[in-house]
């Protein structure tokens, strides 16, 4: 796998933050990372143009979700995704274990797979750590992910445990059917909110020689302080020298946060999904553009973003087109919610570069407010609630 | 009035098509023309960048519409609609004369004016002819239009001779009250399906001198064949040498069929309307992007068009963006339509330049099949009622 690789640049003093570059067949990752996900091939309401405009350098997408519709076969035929969806970058998908478990009802697990009924149509399918590498490899992405089983949170340590050895048995699977050596396969940790369970899982996993490892099952709804902890306990067992990647986080205090424990790479919905629910990032904490203070500022949401929203709008206009349901505003948020990510992580790897992340990480919190925990997890709950009621899954 | 001006280039040997230029105080616009529709100061689902990029020289908007949200005078404040929207090329208002009637029993007309409930609060508003020609000033477009009355489809001679000669009244009192010197103010010719109404509206509002002339109360729903015949009637009677707008006229068939009748400026909500429904324009008829045909189809849906949509994605793509209802399609969508009425536009113009119209328009038209005229009907007729529901108007 010559064109694929992961140097690790430069650790940084006083914390576990590291500086990275990760080489794929696609193009260069400069890491810590933050990817925008795009589910369905697509970053919702963002153009590839606009995307590479506002510096991704990898996007996310689900093999559970793309074998639904269109179907691997179409995506496979018409380019991979790269070729699908245009956009010419590196690719990760997700193997959609999480989706799959998500299902609840719709779903029946055995040692030798999943079950389940498509969201859409009701159809049956099944999948198997074997053929979840197939959907992966015509999918044709540059990293692919492992296909485990994500426990819920809240969930009592013998179901984590149980999860977790299940897990464990079809990364090996994973590992053994995958075929393809354009691609890196990555493994992924579970064990739910259990320091032991998780020195196991991270343990067993590095035993099995991947070239990077997922963190999964967090961020599910425990409060930020376990979600942190356990990843500080997770990724102490884990190998230094291979890519750590921390699954469906990426609040801006997260980004932080989980930096300076060690992790190089990040997604979430989070930044498209508040987008187009109006709410945008500051660097002063969260600011929903419907709010009538908005409604005749002739300045952009944030002063300091350079993204193509806050270099052309005032936040009137996008208030405007929030009140007026206009979709012009689900583009612009999305795309001032990414590019802020983005350049807070230019940000931290140019804090990285010259070993100021302390001072970096000080200034940023001392100024972003972030948005209360119980309204956090109350919206999320609710979101998550409304996208069950559709089908949809995150 | 320096920087505001018409000059007619050349006639068509053959026909009463025209090439043109309009100066503005934003820049130029070469004629004919074709105008993307903004109602809500944002081209639905399409950036300025993107309009820009699409070769789109003027956009269109509503006064009555930006009238009531965000308020006419947010948009002043914040620079008039081309800082507002962050459009630096021309912009037209439309007078909102037709949303006003389109209110059915929420409006009272009497002769100084029309007292109507927003469709939003129900809060009572007074629209006369002074008032609007204060909002158009404040909202600051480079061509205005007169407030009128425009009667529906069908309607008897007797009301649209009534309705006709209120919008002469009312015509006299906006050119009376227009103020600005940097604004060019359209009169627009009224007299429903009647042809000898059309001739006496044309040839008063020619005698009240306006620097151009728009054709309002066409495309309600009458045959094509008596748009057409009834445009060309009142085009006899207007002077030459000014600019004339078929208002809310936009299908390809109907583009060439009505430069060839001497029209040189048009616009429609059609292409984006139709696009956020996954039909879009090709060089043989309109085509559903949702049908099962496109699943497979590793070529643009149009490929002979050089947008941003054809030139960077397959049908395949376009047909599971909207099956799967992502944002991104109304986009790729709308881009593709406005690029392909603004392209044909293109080569109109140098058809025109070059005097060979009439090859142009036998060739388009002998590919180009219309939507059969019940079907179209129809469909507008549905999506009319749609927005009466919703209260929106066209």
């Amino acid at each position: 796998m010559a064109n694929l690789s992961f140097q690790l640049l430069r650790s940084a003093t006083g914390s576990e933050a590291r500086r990275g570059r990760l080489t794929t067949p696609h193009g260069n990752i400069e890491t810590p990372v933050f990817m925008p996900v795009g589910t369905q091939a697509t970053v919702k309401a963002v153009t590839p143009h606009q995307l590479a405009e506002l510096g991704a350098s990898i996007v996310l997408s689900n093999a559970y979700h793309l074998y639904l519709r269109p179907g691997t076969a179409i995506v496979k035929d018409l380019g991979g995704l790269h070729g699908f969806m245009s956009w010419p970058r590196p690719i990760l998908t997700d193997s959609g274990g999480f989706q799959v478990f998500s299902l609840g009802h719709l779903r029946k697990v055995t040692e030798e797979g999943v079950v389940f009924r498509s969201h859409h149509d009701g159809s049956e399918h099944f999948f198997t750590p074997e053929t979840v590498m197939r959907v992966e490899e015509d999918l044709g992405a540059d990293i692919i992910m492992a296909f485990d089983e994500c426990a819920p949170y809240p969930c009592d340590q013998e179901y984590a445990r149980q999860a977790m050895e299940r897990t464990h048995r079809w990364s090996a699977r994973c590992l053994a059917a995958k075929r393809r050596d354009d691609q890196w396969l990555f493994g992924i940790v579970q064990g739910g909110i259990y320091p032991e369970l998780r020195r196991e899982s991270a343990s067993f996993l590095a035993s099995l020689d991947f070239p990077g490892y997922a963190v999964g099952g967090l961020s599910l709804g425990e409060p930020k302080a376990t979600t942190y902890a356990i990843l500080a306990e997770t990724l102490r067992w884990l190998p230094t020298d291979k890519p750590r990647y921390l699954m469906g986080v990426g609040s801006p205090e997260d980004l932080i946060e989980c930096v300076e424990r060690g992790v190089d790479m990040f997604d979430a919905v989070l930044p498209t999904r508040i987008a187009r629910n109006g709410a945008l990032f500051t660097r002063t904490g969260r600011r929903n553009i419907r709010n009538a203070s908005f409604r005749r500022m002739d300045a952009p949401v944030d002063p300091t973003c350079d993204c193509y929203t806050c270099t052309t709008f005032s936040a009137a206009y996008l208030h405007h087109l929030f009140k007026t349901e206009e979709l012009l505003g689900y583009t612009l948020a999305s795309v001032h919610n990414l590019r802020f990510l983005v350049k807070l992580m230019e940000e931290i790897r140019a804090a990285l570069d010259s070993d100021t992340f302390p001072a970096l990480r000080d200034d940023f919190l001392a100024r972003y407010v972030p948005t209360n925990e119980e309204v956090r997890v109350a919206q999320k709950a609710k979101w998550e609630q409304a996208q069950r009621a559709k089908g949809e899954g995150r």
